[in-house]
């Protein structure tokens, strides 16, 4: 029975970012069933939602760790009771390092990273606590961002990582970013086989030629996610996105519109011709990153055929034609081009079910990027 | 003498947003002694820097009010005593037209607009606290984002809004964002005299058919501001970025890089190859705004010919040469491409003088868009 308490949505003040619960659940299931079919384990990313209400949930629905990129973030996510999590994000400067040392005398943390210099920070923050810090190496698989090249160049540094002590190399890591461009189902295949096979090939490199045993292959970004059962030797996979799903994902064929469970609610502020109006999320609530959705700045649900043209930071200029129905109080919800930076954009999500406000949720790791 | 506590800059950790407050205030007394010199009253927009302290020091510096977008930075604004405020955004929707009531009962507010609809709820608010209310009436003279076309098609909204009891049209403004993108100063000041002349011919047009009196001339953006000397008419400016300016400014020969008070502090965290760096500073700390600056995501102070070539949310990919002289753990300062959305991603600005540590400066009205 429906709380006579629950608020409708039109309660809600603009714009707002409204997450369907039930949506992200079925999302969460999903992916846990994915990962299970594959026999791989999940630690999502948690930069998309930011929030350890959600990641909790992630957990209670088949993860068995969280990926995070900066200590800040851990640092949240462990305040509310994480304790296995991967910062797959190299870790320098003494700051961080200080951190870092109390946050793992109280949680599993593994830390990725792609050069000596990073591990030796590591090292010692080991040999402070006593402990043997598990890493992981960061290796490129086409994406061209950080990481070692497969093969021989990973080879070289985790020989050189070997030779430190209170460091073990627990697994191999890749984030195969460039999946977002691929434009067809076949190439993103193509992009996890290879990713895969870059690991596998790598690995039994690493353990022939230095006697290691090297566990874990990780590979991050939910489009190749949806490949991992096509794929040998992965243990791990890490997706961000698939929890709330964006017009990005919807524009990948890898979710419809359906499966977005996050949209923001915005009200039309201005009509100042026929051909154009404005809406009160802008630069400052959508981002403006575009994503891999080219029909412009988010997609509006119930027009999807209407172009979001332009944002400054407050406003959204969407080019209409005369007979566009929404006049000025009217109200649009948009999915967003990319999920992960409107998030980190907002302190609070508004979570929602059956079109009631159920909870509001704190996105209280945004913008740690410390 | 130098305090014994004050710290170096290398204590802060990075991602870091840095203001060398001496830059900042050589700034603020530059504008105002523009505005005075143009006889023109300045009302700078505080969507730059969103801090209260800072607001408070431009006041100090011959600023007379302030502009904000939205409610929530006017609310931030008001409880630090600011009281004369325009809120330079349609105010739309019930909740906020509560929550304007509440702020205009105790400060000054004018509110901008371009629609009777909106212009009713100014005027029911005004009835409830039985007190007429300013509104200023957005002239769009080229921007083509909220704004009535100026003359017959103001005079109309000037008629409709003459109309309404508790509301009085105090002022025209407008905004001409597009002055960022002329690519010359003759083109600027040919933007800057048209914008002024499309306002006055208005106002005159109003106060001949209507009969009202219309005291201000209202103009914003920080390149049009430079020219408001040789306008007719204008009396007031609304500038925002010229207060740390950014590397778009400097693009725009309207600053030097001498002239950027607002550096982000980064480190180098992996150097993959020889031709790439990664530094700690992503989406998520610059912003993906590329502004006027076509170089890349920043300029980098100490090498503006190194190219930040590509941002995710927490890495920025730098393209080097074989030879960059910063290793990992080193660190860069960079000119934000807008410094605007930068500073709308952090919770606050370390304020410096003579590379020491002086003050941190909470962005306190960050994220607030509604």
């Amino acid at each position: 029975m429906e709380s006579e308490a629950a608020l409708g949505i039109e309660s809600i003040d603009t714009p707002a970012l409204v997450v369907d619960l039930d949506i992200m659940e079925r999302n969460m299931k999903r992916m846990a069933l994915r990962a299970e079919e594959a026999g791989v384990r999940l630690r999502p990313h948690v930069k998309t939602h930011k929030s350890p209400w959600i990641a909790l949930k992630q957990l209670q629905y088949g993860a068995f760790g969280i990926t995070v990129a900066k200590i800040g973030e851990a640092e949240v996510m462990r305040k509310h009771g994480i304790t296995d999590i991967l910062i797959a994000y190299p870790i320098v400067g003494e700051q961080k390092l200080r951190r870092l040392e109390k946050l793992a005398a109280h949680a599993e943390v593994t830390v990725a990273l792609d050069s000596v210099e990073a591990a030796r920070g590591i090292s010692e923050v080991g040999r402070r606590l006593g402990k043997t810090m598990s890493l992981y190496i960061d290796v490129d698989t086409g994406l061209q961002r950080c990481g070692r090249q497969p093969g021989e160049e990973t080879l070289q540094l985790a020989r050189d990582i070997a030779k430190l002590p209170f460091v073990r190399i627990t697994g191999l890591m890749t984030h195969a970013g460039h999946s977002y461009k691929a434009d067809s189902q076949e190439e993103r295949i193509r992009i996890s086989r290879l990713e895969g096979a870059l690991l596998a090939e790598t690995k039994r490199l690493i353990e022939e030629k230095l006697g290691l045993d090297i566990p874990e292959i990780s590979v991050g970004s939910t489009p190749t996610s949806f490949h991992c059962k096509e794929v040998e030797g992965i243990t791990e996979i890490r997706p961000g996105t698939y929890v709330f799903n964006d017009a990005t994902m919807v524009s990948l064929g890898l979710a419809g519109i359906v499966d977005c469970a996050l949209t923001i609610h915005t009200t039309v502020v201005s009509r100042p011709s026929e051909d154009r109006a404005v809406i009160d999320a802008g630069s400052k609530t959508l981002s403006s990153d575009k994503g891999a959705y080219t029909e412009g700045y988010g997609c509006i649900r119930s027009a999807p055929q209407v172009r979001i043209d332009r944002l400054s930071e407050e406003h959204g200029v969407m080019l209409t034609a005369h007979d566009f129905p929404v006049s000025i109080g009217g109200r649009l919800e948009i999915i967003p081009n990319h999920v992960c930076p409107t998030v980190n954009l907002a302190d609070e999500l508004i979570g929602i079910r059956n079109g009631k406000v159920e909870t509001v949720i704190p996105v209280e790791a945004r913008g740690k990027n410390k």
